[in-house]
């Protein structure tokens, strides 16, 4: 089966690790936030070969995660700054961080970062709407409007849509159910 | 230079990306998490071959992120469903999925979560210590226990211990410094 390409799937997880999805990148992405952003401390950094950091470096520049700033003009030398969207994948690296240090990190968190109120992170994902907890058992998935039945969501796609039919169905069916289970009623 | 294990960075990032950094690996999480825990499934939702597939489930069993669990005896037929570390990562792809969805899905967001308490998210992921958000600028890196200079962390783990002993000789030259910043006194 050939690979396709990520960006194409009709899923926001599967266009995002199109971007970031290789392993190096998650990587240079943290050095740049934590200023390490020039190529030769990226290499000594990274250990990472020069050949595959200009790629991953082209690939980040070009999908507008990273931008180039000339600090040098003979020889060129740039230095790496993330963009407005390369920002915002920080607070990612944080949560992947967080996890890393949960889970693999029997000695203790190799780094900590401090919030700006001086509280060294611990860290959660919190629902915009109720500030509660976003969690694998606090989330349903819903079918959005760029849905797609193709490869990448072939069976997912079908199963929201079969799914969202049910609860449309089963709401018009019994139009009064609000009422049933108001509690002053109960 | 020869590729080294993620895993042996001094590292939390490197070492969750060690377990999630395949480009697969994520979207096999994303499908499992929904419900697509069966292996002919995977195959049909995200057109993977057989083989690979076998490869990243065993990967991810192995890892303590996915466990496997018989659901049918001959011929041996298993579901996947995440550990509790495995479930850990869930908010993390909530939150790619959500930048995804902010910068690369000019049709509308392919899919929807809804928090439990009826919003469709729309999540931040917030400090534990003020409940404020933890963004790119608002965060600061500090060394910990488990940080060592050594590949993967070469230039980074060296700037932050020089970086804390400069903030400690300044303490330790300032210790007046909190009176003279106290409102009271300005």
């Amino acid at each position: 089966m050939p690979r396709r390409s990520f960006g194409e799937f009709s899923c926001s997880v599967a266009r995002a690790v199109d971007v970031v999805g290789d392993s190096w990148t998650p990587l240079i992405l943290r050095d740049v936030f934590l200023g390490v952003d020039q190529f030769d401390d990226l290499v000594r950094d990274l250990g990472i070969s020069r050949a595959l950091l200009t790629t991953r470096l082209g690939h980040l520049t070009d999908a507008g995660i990273l931008e180039a700033e000339l600090y040098q003009e003979r020889p060129a030398r740039h230095r790496y700054r993330l963009t407005a969207a390369g920002s915002e994948l920080v607070p990612i690296l944080v949560a992947l961080m967080l996890w890393g240090d949960r889970w693999r990190s029997p000695e203790g968190p190799p780094l900590r970062l401090e919030h700006e109120c001086g509280h060294l992170l611990g860290a959660r994902l919190r629902c915009e709407g109720c500030d509660g907890e976003v969690t694998a058992a606090s989330v349903s998935p819903r079918p959005g409007p760029g849905g797609r039945l193709a490869v990448g969501t072939a069976v997912v796609a079908e199963r929201l849509v079969r799914a969202q039919a049910a609860r449309e169905q089963a709401a018009h069916d019994q139009p009064a159910q609000d009422q049933t289970t108001d509690p002053e009623r109960r």
